[in-house]
């Protein structure tokens, strides 16, 4: 285990948290809160940490293995989530340290869950600071990270390997470092078209700025107790449609830039449009009776299937209170997930596209034994590496779905809140039914609960191995 | 595809149907029911045609591939399901032929899901027929007539493989005839211990016969509403017991006979009753509240721990109305299951253990690519074959599952009626929760959702193959 390269790494992750809290910091002078004081005071702690870290001697075996790749991953994201939480707590304005660090984490793993009963109490700077949150992780912060600070050569595959989201991750161009500029450069600009279009449907530079980040990132922190119930049809519109926009694979956008129209329209995009069309019809039918017009029907339907299957985890109604069959298609959906290489979580709907294939495919073998044939997505066949690993992958949700669910039941919630609280923390969606439906916050769990949804938000975000394998004892051994 | 075969095996089946209303005809004579003529009626149908096509002209080819072996072990069950279902529609005991057809499959499955409000309106001999398609069911039928008819050699045991739970099937002996005949002397042996325990403790034969019969095939069926709680407490104590020893798997009695004790306790036995052993205790905690005495909350919660784990699905108190951690952990292990090679439902201890073994290889291999081992059950290496098609099991259950989940939801039932009824259902349990808990049944449900549940039964029994591969369009293409 290289531990002088992870040290050097998690340095550098502390000075960019530093750069990072620039956002919050900016906005607390704006809006003249005493809190910037608690943001430069983390910011002078990140970054004399980093500076000690990263300067006093650089690493002379620059060299990565895949199991550095995943300590690296996971022990990033819990540095960049402990020390981000120390502004919510330093200043109390979230006075339970475990509160903080549910929130933060819940922001970086883009989750959108709150332990906050009325967000609008939180001061100006704060809130931003949380969405700001939703946008460096949704694209992953060494992604990021990789995209500035020159790190020796290819290996850096194993860190955007473990980093990002899907069953296998294709580079666009040779080098990674471009490939990761690219993929900022497509974020930067689709996040930058929606605050446009959120400003010109009259919200505030604030509100819009939030909204953009948090929708970016599908995190779902709204800065409204009411999330985006208050915001008008318009601006509904729009983040139903950014909402849905990021939830797509960010190579199709390269290809699209290339003029590749048909490589943009994968077999995993028209998929997912599948699956959102036919939900939000469904839905929109079985609510139909709650409503006065069929048109608000479909506005609410859509809004919370693109909500829920791009694991934003925003409302504008309380889902809740719908019909059981529009509350199970919810549920079913938060499984699901995003597309792969996007900024949303779940389990993909190309990993599920494998699965299924392969199903097909071994029921197809006990006909025939002797016909084997390989499974293909859009033409290419899949190798039979990345099937193992989705195999793999579902026993890991499988497992570490069960245990979650069976620890937090000891704090005897009913089992619709356990259950959908887990399935929230795991696919990073934000809201699950019942005590953790859209109008609920999840500040009633007991502190071990916590911990474990803190974990599964973790694990959901990373795609599970790099957080299973920091537990893993024989990672540590020589 | 050897069609002539099929419908060979499939007269065979009808004949031993004819054979096994024996029972019923019986029970109907002891105690002067009319019911009588509906089962010789049956019978005589069910012997016409068997007649007609096992004995008109035996098929020259007696070969069987592995998706023959599919075809007969799903197509048996239905026939077996059908014909089975007429003396309850034909009397008018069951005046709808679905719900007839219901009650037929959860016997034959041994799930023990009634759509009955009051079974105690049944007739005497209906009530024993319900009990002995359990009884049949449990060690499977087509087990039983290759326990009897002489099938060309070595292709039964693609029967075998495809009609046994587990995830790999053992000859105890070379042969696969005297292997089904050993099984099912175990079977008989271990029944009328049962039957004559059931008598010291003060019930009549018939009602002895019927619990014995439907505890041997961890079926569930009930003789009374109340199930087994107004038998008495010894009575009840031997129902636990003779639950879990019909959920071990049978090759660790043929090992206990041959004196091999070590080879009898496996580490699949051991780690089943480890489970059963800690979820008594969470339970008994859990529930102790409501008790006067922690005796009478243990011996509750042993019982509804070994009906859930074992998939009986007996009961002797409603465990819908116990705290949520009890009722979560019941759910969890509903989908645990009993060990391979017992009566019982269920994903099996085994395959779960496979599953969570191949995890931690896989684990190991991301950590040192190099060193690729086998996992190891028992000190036998499992061999990947066997690894890849847990894998893929795991997958159709879940494609099951959510299939199921999202076709009965159009019923508009709570999502925990819904969900349950599906585990009770796939895994051949019985009773669920909330609107399927303990004291209510299955009426209720619309008939696309019945036949969505009847597939659901077959399927779980089956180990979902067969039954999807009937499903399969290239199963029948020349």
């Amino acid at each position: 285990m290289n531990y002088r390269m992870i040290t050097y790494i998690l340095g550098w992750i502390l000075i960019f948290e530093a750069i990072f809290m620039a956002v919050p910091v900016l906005t607390a002078i704006c809006f003249g809160e005493s809190a910037v004081w608690w943001f430069l005071a983390t910011a002078a702690v990140c970054v004399s940490i980093g500076m000690l870290l990263t300067k006093i001697k650089k690493p002379q075996n620059m060299k990565l293995y895949s199991r550095e790749g995943f300590v690296i991953v996971s022990l990033s994201w819990i540095v960049l989530s402990v020390f981000g939480s120390l502004p919510f707590f330093l200043s109390g304005e979230i006075p339970s340290f475990i509160d903080a660090l549910f929130e933060t984490v819940s922001g970086f793993t883009t989750t959108g869950a709150s332990i906050l009963s009325d967000v609008e109490k939180l001061s100006k700077s704060m809130l931003m600071w949380r969405s700001f949150t939703h946008w460096v992780g949704g694209m992953g912060v060494l992604v990021f990270i990789m995209a500035f600070v020159h790190l020796s050569g290819a290996q850096n595959m194993h860190i955007m390997k473990a980093e990002s989201p899907g069953p296998s991750v294709s580079k666009l161009v040779p080098r990674v470092k471009t490939t990761a500029l690219l993929l900022y450069m497509i974020y930067f600009v689709l996040t930058l078209a929606e605050f446009i279009l959120l400003l010109f449907g009259g919200m505030t530079p604030f509100e819009a700025l939030n909204t953009a980040f948090a929708t970016a990132g599908t995190g779902g922190f709204g800065i409204y107790n009411s999330s985006i119930g208050g915001f008008s049809v318009y601006n509904q519109v729009i983040v139903i449609v950014f909402m849905l926009l990021f939830s797509v694979n960010f190579n199709s956008y390269f290809f699209l830039i290339k003029g590749k129209l048909r490589e943009a329209l994968s077999s995993e995009v028209r998929v997912f449009f599948g699956i959102v069309t036919v939900s939000v019809l469904i839905i929109a039918f079985n609510i139909m009776e709650s409503f006065s017009s069929f048109g608000r029907a479909l506005l609410d339907s859509s809004f919370a299937v693109s909500s829920v299957i791009s694991t934003s985890g925003f409302s504008t109604v309380d889902f809740n209170l719908w019909p059981e069959l529009s509350r199970t298609i919810l549920v079913l959906l938060m499984f699901v997930g995003a597309c792969a290489g996007s900024t949303g979580g779940g389990m993909k709907v190309s990993r599920l596209m494998i699965l299924f294939k392969n199903l097909g495919r071994e029921l197809l073998v006990m006909v025939h034994p002797k016909q084997v044939k390989n499974i293909k997505l859009d033409g290419h066949s899949v190798d039979s590496e990345t099937v193992r690993s989705v195999s793999v992958y579902i026993v890991a949700y499988l497992a570490v779905f069960v245990a979650s669910l069976g620890i937090i039941s000891f704090d005897n919630h009913d089992l619709i809140t356990n259950f959908t609280a887990v399935v929230s923390a795991i696919n990073n969606i934000g809201p699950g039914l019942e005590m953790v439906g859209p109008a609920a916050n999840f500040g009633f769990f007991s502190i071990p609960s916590k911990i474990v949804l803190i974990f599964d938000m973790l694990a959901g975000r990373l795609e599970l191995f790099p957080m299973l394998l920091l537990f893993t004892p024989a990672m540590w051994k020589k």
